[in-house]
């Protein structure tokens, strides 16, 4: 167990760590040529079209103005200024939601933080059952400070005492005993309940109320009209468009407007992505001969480029894109006119959000599997794949992958120990025998030895997110949200199991199971809770390299900084390309929401039982608050917008953290021989639970569901305000499939870019390379040009629409 | 434990029960007298004014045609005889699918009995290791039956066989080894699986059709246009009635038509019950004096008629009458007038059914706790008096009761046992000092030694389900039918526990409950399953008892009967009065449907460790589907309608049971140490439960929503062929309280039958003292006359509207 010291180097070690990366951000951040990496969020908003700098050449690249390094720290302040309202105008309500759950962190962990330590850190140190009984143990002063200094309850002690001395002393010694200060360690975690499900309350109430303001003060959006449905049957004779049109004419006769259907352009995106990779090759090779114009770039044709005939790069990517065009053409028509590559879904478009609200809460059809609406997601939050999944297959997947998902949360450490058991130094000997000589070295053999066994883990950890979103992939959720939530999900259950169960019982996932399944209900948070506190000091070491550093990490955006100066540098020629090597993507929730909850958890669990481990979770709420705050302002570009959908989740997954603490703290005490006061705490769970149940009937609703009276009012609001609108216009290609617009669109982005700059240089854009001329036969397909798109890649939709007709 | 012997005897007293009492039936239900008892619900239906019977005196009571009593028995095929389509039509869908529970039971019994018996009877029989090995235990018959009788694996024996024959022999010990057979078992607990879960899909399947069919066919219903609303806000200044009609003009503007306000009349009720007796001793008294003119029966005024002054009865009860019309009119002036007695509840009416189902599907408010839109239900369905419990204090209340069934369920043994402790002999004694001479009596002592401790339990098992009752009416359903499936949940929870788990496992449910909690959950159903063929016996006589007998019992009405008949001598003036004491009233489903699903428990845990139970089961589901087709068709007459609205409850505990059966049978073979066999079966309660989720995802909406397809085509139809209907006047006083019609009415009721008899009557029905003279003021409430409703207690409305305009 480690002592106080040990905690102290590691803290040390930690915050030295954490400081370089913030002197290196506040350094790099005021570089020029910095500016896309740490800034980028200005100029996608339009903000900031290029960086700040002095005049001469070297100013462009690196600052001059050393006045400005002496205040390297001044992005502190500067992230605190903009207000919340104007966050969530600047970054969307997703961002503001998702930094109000570190101030929620701070609001309760603040108060907590300080009652526990002024309260139980003395009742823990002035018990001295430790120091004089079990001297010989080996005991560190963290737990000195923690509840297993609390003596057990013994009725022996008492009498001894009560025999020995006089009332006043026996008063003090009252004092002083175990049992009186479990009932100090039991009124606190009520008290703490009380509190953080008051502030939890607080919380949902302030974000319900925030979500319907920002429902109600957006402008007229395609989904609030629009229904996705789903399983729409054939009728024998009819095409799926006419069988569309005429249910929903009959049972909607006043609010249906239009239907789009969807098709299985899945092939079709493909072969856009190819293009795009050859296209990238092609622009590689022609900024090559730009550069080198000595020398034509060649190719080899073989495998992977390693043999074959050589031909001339730009040619052959020439070519060859010109040949995916053709079978691009020929594969859009096909999948236009084939009526078999109609999907039985399509998003169903209202005259009024009432009527919208109306389609998607109600149940359309006698056969409940068939006609499910449901609402649309935003349009750049639908992940268009997976509307070709077949509904009926979707209950499946979800139970395979359910089942996949336990299997992964506690097996996965059983293909790790097989491969680490290949992956040993006798297996690389025998596999590469000419390496034998450089492994035999000690040097190498040593640093092999402590690092292969590790590695496998360590990759897998580093693609376990990956593939957390490929399993909801799977599971058929079809807006990006949500996918990005049951990721969310599926982590956090990982975390919980391996990272806070698995610390603290020792063995695998695997064998905690198996244990548990063989032991009593009421032993199993008995068996972890004793542990508790003798791990405290393993997750103070875990806060501080996860937490602090992570974050410090985290706001030097190495990877991104990196990545881009490479792009800069070999791929970038137009501002579109830098623009997209600059792309800095979204707040990755999938990951950042789990580790949240994950700190909620111990520092919940912590507060009564060893309540030192708090100071330093303040400290990575506080922090973490700072940097998200600086990079949801200056960095990041949400993809979609879901009005803090993922709020319910968290709130849910607090209450487990206090549900779970309620339990363990149960389990500790059991085993502190204070069994007796123990029924005292069985109330608790229950109460959270109800307190849970409670919320959910209030709040979650506001999340789910769309009321008629706000649809009403925003619809009598446009009918006064805009009378003339032509909504069929409007709602024509909202959802058409990205891939039937990213040739188009891309293409009159740039014409209007340079309307806009100058119209001489018209003629030499629509001759520019990285520009593709459009296909045949597609310009045929309806399109309504008054919409700005731009699709570039399914992986980047910056999907913008303008509402002016 | 019983030996087949005893089992015999037992069946053979309990089938000459259940014979005597079928021949009590047979001989009473051909008496003219005893028509009204056994034929009610001809006499409701209007299909039979009075009893079939000759032409003399003595034939009205007595049935002397002696040819029928030898066809005593042609009630079955009489009860056959009805389709299901009439059946619907008859008795309503409840009664249709209640009856199809009893056939599905036979479904899937009779296969499965008949591959059981001729499958694991021969196994468990030719397994020796009961014979040979354990002779010395006391084992019964019925074990040598069951999967007690199938040896352990012993990898010994055949060391020792294989080593001793030839390979023929070892064949042939294959088949009488253990191992082998117990994959038998566990492949036709496969075979049962999928078989049974076949059957409720397709069970289900037909139900949900039936019901949507039920549901198309009905002519115009009030609850098909009207919508429950709870938690309607008052907006300061307005009156509630104004906010309602804002509300809902604002946001269904083309299909809200009206609502009813509802009045908090629960003392107005209370008023109403107790004039109701008084009504009826003053009907008792002059009828008394009718009889026996010679004296004016008399009563003393003081507490419970026994002491003080002595008056003339029939003008004390008039006196006492018309005081309480007084008080009445005053009251129900007041609950009119007082705008605080109007609650925040309404029935809210659409101009179509699309508009109703619109708004009870969707949310109406920003704040989810305000205009809360339900499906109403049936008018004479409607719980009045709940409807006032204020909608905050509904989750706390269900919170309470749920932790009020847990207690009642695990604990309800402790106070009982404590009344047993205080009702022995000895305090009674001490109570009752001069009883001693005759307790002290050698016959009457051991009478009441045996009879006294069981008193206190046999009482709360006989006011049990009214018990249950309450708790559910505390709960806050504001709907009969809802309350009804509440307390047969918490009554099957009871059985479960207490008759189930209880027989199987010795000791209290409380003491099961501490030593579950103390189990691992692996051992849980070992402990269970190891019991389970030990208790076979046990349970071949419950279900002989308690289903054979009760069943036939249930045929005999012997309670209704005596009642009918003391009624008839002492209250029966008038036919209607005679048709109030024959109300047959409905199928009591919180009784029935659990001990039906207990059945069902029973056959899927026994079917595959004890076949032999089987017959028994299936001999009570042929039985009481006789007994319950022809009571249905004869004798109950429901209250409400509910359009089979239990039928997902009966489906998912069906499932249960299957999961129960699966786990025990995985403990009971864990321990025969064919452990390794075990993983076989863990993919069953999996697959099952999934199974489950399927059919819910399926069927339960059918249940649950209304869809928009079928209101709109009724709504169409409706329109095309009444164009002209006025619904508001169908409308405006379908949800009107109850109180406030049930004099109006039953004077309305009175006078039509009169001018449907005699007009020269009429004049001699309004002096009839039965038919009170109403109340003065309020004849100014609103009523529409075209609609007769009969209220005449609020346990008994008899709600009939007319569709005629």
């Amino acid at each position: 167990m480690a002592t106080l010291g040990d905690i102290g180097v590691s803290a040390l070690i930690n915050i030295l760590t954490a400081f370089a990366f913030l002197l290196a951000f506040a350094l790099l951040r005021i570089q020029p040529v910095n500016d896309r990496v740490y800034f980028p969020k200005w100029y996608i908003n339009g903000g900031r079209s290029s960086p700040r700098s002095g005049g001469n050449f070297v100013a462009k690249f690196v600052n001059l103005n050393f006045k400005t390094y002496l205040t390297f720290l001044n992005w502190m302040p500067q992230a605190l200024k903009m207000r919340e309202s104007e966050l969530i105008e600047h970054a969307g309500l997703d961002s503001a939601v998702f930094l109000r759950i570190y101030s929620l962190g701070l609001k309760i962990f603040v108060p907590i933080t300080i009652v526990a330590l002024l309260i139980l850190i003395p009742v823990n140190v002035s018990s001295g059952t430790l120091f004089f009984l079990r001297k010989e143990l080996v005991v560190s002063d963290i737990d000195k400070l923690s509840i297993s200094n609390v003596a057990p309850e013994s009725e022996r002690r008492v009498q001894h005492i009560f025999n020995k001395y006089l009332f006043a002393d026996y008063l003090a010694f009252l004092m002083s005993y175990g049992l009186f200060r479990f009932f100090v360690h039991i009124g606190l975690q009520y008290l703490f309940t009380v509190y953080i499900c008051y502030m939890l309350y607080k919380e949902y109430d302030n974000i319900a109320m925030m979500r319907l303001q920002f429902l109600a003060s957006q402008s007229r959006r395609a989904e609030q009209f629009t229904v996705v449905v789903r399983n729409v049957p054939q009728i024998p004779g009819h095409s799926r468009a006419d069988s569309l049109d005429q249910f929903f004419k009959t049972n909607h006769p006043d609010t249906y407007l239009c239907h789009q259907p969807v098709y299985d352009a899945n092939k079709f995106a493909k072969l856009v992505r190819k293009r795009d990779r050859l296209q990238n090759w092609l622009d590689y090779n022609q900024l090559k001969f730009e550069r080198h114009p000595e020398k034509r770039p060649t190719k080899k044709t073989g495998f992977l480029g390693l043999w074959g005939e050589s031909v001339d790069s730009i040619d052959f990517y020439k070519q060859q894109i010109k040949e995916f065009d053709k079978n691009m053409a020929l594969e859009r028509q096909k999948v236009v006119k084939d009526t078999k590559s109609i999907l039985p879904v399509a998003f169903v478009s209202f005259k009024s959000r009432w009527g919208a609200a109306v389609c998607a809460q109600t149940q359309q059809s006698k056969n409940p599997t068939l006609w499910l609406t449901n609402w649309a997601p935003e349009p750049r939050d639908v992940y268009w794949r997976n509307l070709a999944i077949p509904f009926v297959s979707l209950t499946i997947r979800k139970l395979i992958i359910s089942l996949s998902v336990f299997a992964l949360v506690f097996f996965y450490m059983i293909p790790i120990a097989f491969v680490q058991s290949l992956a040993n130094l006798e297996g690389l000997e025998r596999v590469a025998p000419f390496l034998r000589p450089v492994i035999e070295l000690k040097f190498i053999k040593s640093f092999l030895q402590g690092f292969l066994p590790g590695l496998a883990l360590k990759i897998f950890l580093y693609i376990l997110p990956t593939i957390l979103m490929i399993m909801s992939k799977i599971e058929g959720h079809i807006a990006l949200s949500t996918l990005e939530r049951r990721t969310s999900a599926k982590y956090y259950y990982f975390m919980l199991v391996n990272v806070f169960l698995g610390s603290i019982v020792t063995g695998t996932a695997f064998e905690q199971l198996h244990s548990f399944l063989h032991q009593s209900p009421t032993q199993i948070p008995r068996t972890i809770g004793v542990s508790i506190p003798m791990k405290a000091t393993f997750f103070i070491t875990y806060i501080m390299v996860d937490g602090w550093a992570g974050i410090a990490g985290e706001i030097l955006r190495l990877k991104p900084f990196v990545i881009f100066h490479l792009k800069n540098m070999f791929l970038v020629k137009t501002d579109r390309d830098r623009e997209k090597a600059m792309d800095p993507g979204s707040v990755d929730y999938p990951e950042t929401l789990p580790s949240l909850q994950l700190y909620f958890l111990l520092g919940i669990v912590y507060a009564v039982v060893t309540p030192i481990l708090l100071p330093f979770i303040l400290v990575f709420f506080a922090f973490a608050y700072l940097v998200y705050r600086h990079q949801i302002i200056n960095v990041y570009n949400q993809q979609y917008e879901s009005g803090a959908a993922f709020w319910p989740h968290v709130h849910s997954r607090i209450i487990a953290s206090l549900v779970i603490s309620q339990l363990l703290l149960l389990g500790l005490l059991s085993t502190k021989k204070a069994a007796n006061s123990t029924p005292l705490l069985v109330a608790l769970p229950i109460l959270t639970l109800y307190f849970h149940k409670y919320c959910k009937n209030r709040f979650e609703p506001a999340f789910r569901k769309y009321p008629l009276e706000e649809a009403m009012a925003k619809d009598i609001t446009d009918r006064t305000t805009e009378p003339e609108i032509n909504l069929t216009a409007f709602l024509t290609d909202a959802y058409l499939h990205p891939i039937f617009q990213s040739f188009e669109e891309e293409e009159l982005v740039e014409v209007r870019v340079d309307k806009h700059q100058s119209d001489a240089d018209n003629a030499g854009t629509s001759n520019d390379l990285s520009s593709p001329s459009p296909p045949q036969g597609v310009h045929h397909h309806s399109f309504s040009p008054q919409y700005i798109y731009n699709f570039s890649s399914p992986a980047h939709y910056g999907y913008h629409y303008e509402a002016e007709p």
